[in-house]
Order: C-alpha cells, then sequence, then structure tokens
C-alpha cells in the first residue's frame, strides 16, 4: 500500500486521540512517527504504532501525563516523563534543553520515567532549527551483550549529534550503538535470508548468520562485532548513553530498562522509573558566528562528497543524507506500508471504529 | 628498561623546560604524558615526546602560548592555543569547562590553534574529581578513510566520556573512533606479524592484513570496519568529533589537519588554525544529588561486572578497568620502555645535555 503523508498522519492522530491522548500530544506523537516514516526509517515509524496501543492497553502507557522539571540548575535539568509516550516526552525535554541554550549558551535534560521516543533524530533536530547543535540518546530494551557475554544487558541505544549547514542540509550522526539494529534482522526474517556474521550470536555466545537467533535467546553484538574489531567501544557507546539517559536521571538501566513489547513483562525488581532519554542543546554562536560555522560545515560536507572512492559508483555519503533523499522521494510519491504494517493499523482502525486506510 | 614514575616525570619536566616552556607548564605536560605511560597506553606518553620536540624544532609548537578565551557564552567558550602544547592548551581549556559548570551547571570549551593534547582520559578525568561527567575529543592528523573512500579523510578522532563512581574507580570510555588505532599497527610492525583484516586497507581501498599497508599509502577503518557492519557509524563518530572540535571551533578540519610527525608538512591551503579540541564538563548534581548517582553507578558496574560470560575465564571489562590495572601494577613495579623509546629519550638527553636514564 502506498499511502500519502497527510492521509497517514490524520490516521496516527486519531490513533492517539483514541487512546486518550491531548490534541496536542496526539498531534506531536504523530509527527514523530510520520517524520520517520518520511525519512525511510520504517521500523520507527507506524510500524510501532500498535505496539505503544498494546503498551497503553497493559497501563504501562500514560496518555495524560504530567511531564515536569524535578531537578535543575541553569543549564541542567531532570524531567519525570509521568510514563507518557516518549514521542512527547522528549520534545518536552529538548524544549526545556533549548531554552536554557538560549539564555546560557547551552542546556542539558536527563529524563527519567519514559518511554520509546521514537527517532533520536526528531528531537536533535528542533535544536538545528534554531542554529544549536542537537544531540539525543535514549536507552530502550536490552537486547546486545557487551563484549566476552552472551547476556542481552544494553538496548540498541542509540546516540544522535546532529549540526546545522549551510547550502547543505544538516549533518545528522544518528546512529545504533550496535552493529546492526534490530529492524535489520526482521527485514531478513521476512525475506527468509541470512544475517551477516558479526550482527548476532546465540545464547551460548557463538556467532551465527540465523537471523532468528534472537528471538531464541541470542544477543545482538555492539559496534565493532568482536573484541578484535573494536566491540567495546560499542559497548562503551552504548554504556554512555544508558547512563547519560538512565543512571543521571533515575530511569531504570542495563538489564532492568522495561521491554517495548507488550507481551514481556517489565523487571519485578526496578532500578529506576520507567526508560531514560539525554537531550541537548548547544547554541553555535556561543561558539563562533553562525554564518562562520554554516560556511566551514558546508566545506566540509563539500570536501567529503568529493572524497576519492574506491567504486566510481559508490561515493562517501553524508550522515543524514540517505534519510534525506528518502524525505524528499516519500514526499513526492508517497510512503509504501508493507502488508503486515498496513494490516496492523486497519486492525486498530477496526478496535477503535475509525476509517481504515486504503 | 624498567623506570620509577618519579624519575621519569622529572626527566619529562626537563625537556619541556629545555625547550622553553615555563615550569608550570613542564609539569603539567610532564604529568599528562606520564598519566598515559602510567595508565598502559605507552602509545600517547614519553613514547611521543620527541615528536613534541621536532615539531617545536620545525616552529610549529609554541613553548610559551599565549593561551586565551576568543569568545563565549555563560556555558560556552571558543579557545585560541596560540600553537600552544595540546598538553597545557587542553586541560586549561577543561579548566574553563569546570568553571562554567560549577557556575552553571555545565561548560563547554571548543579549541582551535593547538597540538596533539595526550589521551583524551587525562582532561575528562579532571572533571571526574570534581563529582562532574567530563567529555573530552580531539581531531588529529587525517589517517582514516571514510566508507566507501580510500582517501584518508580524519583522524583516529578519540571520543573520551568519563564518569565518577562511589565504591568502584570511575568509568571511562576513550577510544579511536577507528577499529584500531594506529598504535596497535605500530606493535604489529615490530613484531613483524599481520594484522586482522578489517583494521586497515591498501592505497587502492583493498583489505589487507599488512601493518605497513599504512605507510605505503593505505588507510585506516572507521569502527564497524565495512559498510555491513557499520562503519559508516565509525564515520559519523569521528565526524562528529572533527566538527565539535575544529569546525565550531576553527581549527583546521578532515584532510587538512596537520600532521603530527615534523618530516611532514602541514597543508599549504589551511583551512583553520591548528588541530582542534572539544572539552565539557556537566555537575553530576545538575541533574540529582551526587550519591544517589554514584549508587547507581556503583549498582551498574557490579550487575555488568556479574553478567554471564562466553568464557567463564574472561568477565566483562567496564570501561577504565584495564588502564587501571596498568596503573596499579606500573605504581608498584615501574614503567617499562621498550628500547626503541628508551633510546629515543636519551638521545633527548644528550641534545639538551641532561642526565641519560638508566
Amino acid at each position: 500500500m502506498i499511502i500519502t503523508e497527510d492521509k497517514l498522519r490524520v490516521f496516527t492522530q486519531s490513533i492517539f486521540t483514541a487512546i486518550g491522548c491531548s490534541p496536542e500530544h496526539a498531534r506531536l506523537a504523530a509527527d514523530v512517527l510520520l517524520r520517520s516514516d518520511m525519512r525511510g526509517i520504517d521500523s520507527h515509524g507506524v510500524a510501532r504504532l500498535s505496539g505503544y496501543v498494546r503498551l497503553w492497553e497493559k497501563g504501562r502507557i500514560n496518555p495524560t501525563p504530567h511531564i515536569r522539571v524535578v531537578h535543575e540548575t541553569a543549564t541542567t535539568a531532570t524531567i519525570d516523563g509521568d510514563a507518557g509516550l516518549g514521542l512527547v516526552v522528549a520534545p518536552f525535554a529538548m524544549q526545556v534543553a533549548i531554552e536554557k541554550a538560549e539564555q546560557y549558551g547551552s542546556g542539558w535534560v536527563s529524563v527519567r520515567n519514559s518511554n520509546h521516543f521514537g527517532i533520536a533524530g526528531y528531537h536533535a533536530l528542533m535544536a538545528v532549527e534554531q542554529d544549536m547543535i542537537g544531540f539525543a540518546m535514549t536507552n530502550a530494551s536490552p537486547l546486545v551483550a557487551p563484549t566476552f557475554s552472551n547476556e542481552r544487558m544494553l538496548g540498541t541505544n542509540p546516540m544522535c549529534y546532529a549540526f546545522p549547514a549551510g547550502k547543505y542540509p544538516p549533518l545528522i550522526v544518528d546512529m545504533a550503538t550496535s552493529a546492526a539494529a534490530n529492524g535489520k534482522l526482521e527485514i531478513a526474517q521476512r525475506g527468509g535470508k541470512q544475517v551477516p556474521e558479526g550482527w548476532v550470536q546465540d545464547k551460548q555466545g557463538n556467532y551465527t548468520t540465523d537471523p532468528h537467533a534472537l528471538k531464541s535467546g541470542g544477543s545482538l553484538l555492539p559496534l565493532g562485532s568482536d573484541h578484535e574489531h573494536g566491540s567495546h567501544k560499542g559497548f562503551g557507546l552504548s554504556a554512555t548513553v544508558d547512563i547519560l539517559s538512565a543512571v543521571l536521571s533515575g530511569a531504570n538501566y542495563g538489564p532492568w530498562v522495561p521491554p517495548f513489547v507488550a507481551f514481556l513483562e517489565p523487571p519485578t525488581d526496578p532500578v529506576g522509573q520507567g526508560i531514560g532519554h539525554f537531550l541537548g542543546a548547544m547554541r553555535v554562536d556561543g561558539f563562533r558566528p553562525v554564518q562562520d560555522f554554516k560556511d566551514s560545515l558546508d566545506n566540509w560536507i563539500h570536501r567529503f562528497k568529493s572524497a576519492e572512492t574506491i567504486d566510481p559508483n559508490q561515493k562517501v555519503i553524508i550522515p543524514g543524507e540517505p534519510e534525506l533523499e528518502a524525505e524528499q522521494d516519500r514526499k513526492q510519491n508517497g510512503i509504501p506500508l508493507v502488508d503486515a504494517v498496513a494490516d496492523d493499523l486497519n486492525e486498530l482502525a477496526v478496535k477503535f471504529g475509525l476509517e481504515k486506510l486504503r
């Protein structure tokens, strides 16, 4: 099914309204999911909508959260998301960071008691729109084993850094700190394909190319894949995300992070509240005039785009470019939904008495 | 040769004094190098001392820099290192970040016109000593090719994040954003060994296990090694370091970063001044009471240390642990210097009329 952005947006908003979100929150949550679908990150868009609904049905998402600052200084804050959708909690937190940055040059917010926040890039780009550098991180349900371990201890814990450019679009590094994100395994599963060695290990810690290994007790590997190739660095980055997002805010960390899927119960011995995020904003003109920075970053991008290539048909890709290309394509041609996702959304339509997507 | 910390410190300090550094700067520069040797990071300690001296001989290091803030807000600053040793410029910058954090919760400093700053961990730990979270990054001479390229465009651009714990030592993630640091290739060269596939490519962009490939026009690979295993993520992290350190401060970036080795001339078309660093400090109590954070981080460390392991003899390593073990060992048993480094230091002794090391 190919669907227009507008149609999918209205539909998504209606679902969030149906579970009790305010119009403002429903609009915002839909905006975060749609941005992901528009940018070609299908795993984090409306494909997850039914997941959020099932968490709400279990009482694990509060549709009317009282999101509040519980601790702060001039440039730092801890926010309690009141078990709300991460899709609305994270933009609230980034807004706090931006306001602090406007006044003092930078702002940093650690968030507890939240849920899955969608794509990190959405939040980081809020800062970029204000000529700031945006930082966004979140911890997530444990799927990744540290180097030398076969136990799921960390989420795919993404890091995102976003920078405003001038004539080029923003440069956005938005990456899971695992070798491969879970979504890539799911694609291989659907296609009946093997995955490359270095993405996943089985329950005993043997490398495997079976994309189903994760479902049978296996674990994802950190960026770097094995110790010889620097998996301890991927582990270190993931640990950094976990500590900034959760140890700093009082959210659950490591293996205690509650699962996103509703059919798995959260640990009965939590060490904090909900999941955690970390958002930051720094004013570019806190360091140098904005135009100077943008001119330099344009030159950086230009130089890297014209780097020598091994294959003349495969140029160097600037971080954020593929997502931008997807956005331009989907604006023009609509968003393709695989059958499983379209069916999933239409089940939600039936559940809430809404018109089905066609 | 095995040498005590004190003896090597006095010697190193004398060399810095001999090239014209003030007593205070000589003490500080020696402290940064010694910390590296003590922590077992031999590639970044006194092994580089003759390199700094050769840069000074070429007039590329200013032994009496006027390091100054050239732009600032309450919590951000740009510092001009006046072509000084990064070993003294970076601690100055971190001190500025710490003072801003004391007053406003966080402080962030981008540095231009500097030189190699030693180990990132030294600077980040300055923040940890004040119960702050420390960030330290630097760009470096181009050795690493972006994904799909065979051109040296980036340094091994390290990222460091350091966190104060309670009963455990600080957790320190201090990592090159390449699959392997250059020092590891040098060790393989000296030992006449091959390196694993995924560390380096030859001039044409073919993977190779020849540790000499770098010297004959090859390049290091970003963390992740190849696109399938996420090398675009390693590239993205390296780009982030380069932009925060140099595009933000007005230092040279990408392929324009001047080489550390004195026998290679800097590019004749610089895009900025010297090399760049990025330092940051956030007060832990800007987010929650320090003891709460330390208790949680202790629990995090305890849980990760007791994670299930694949090999019962190889436990999970907490970031920073190996360096701490080296420090304890070397405090007791002294610092081992390979012959090449001992000879190098003794040549310096002769050059400056100092007593040789024995």
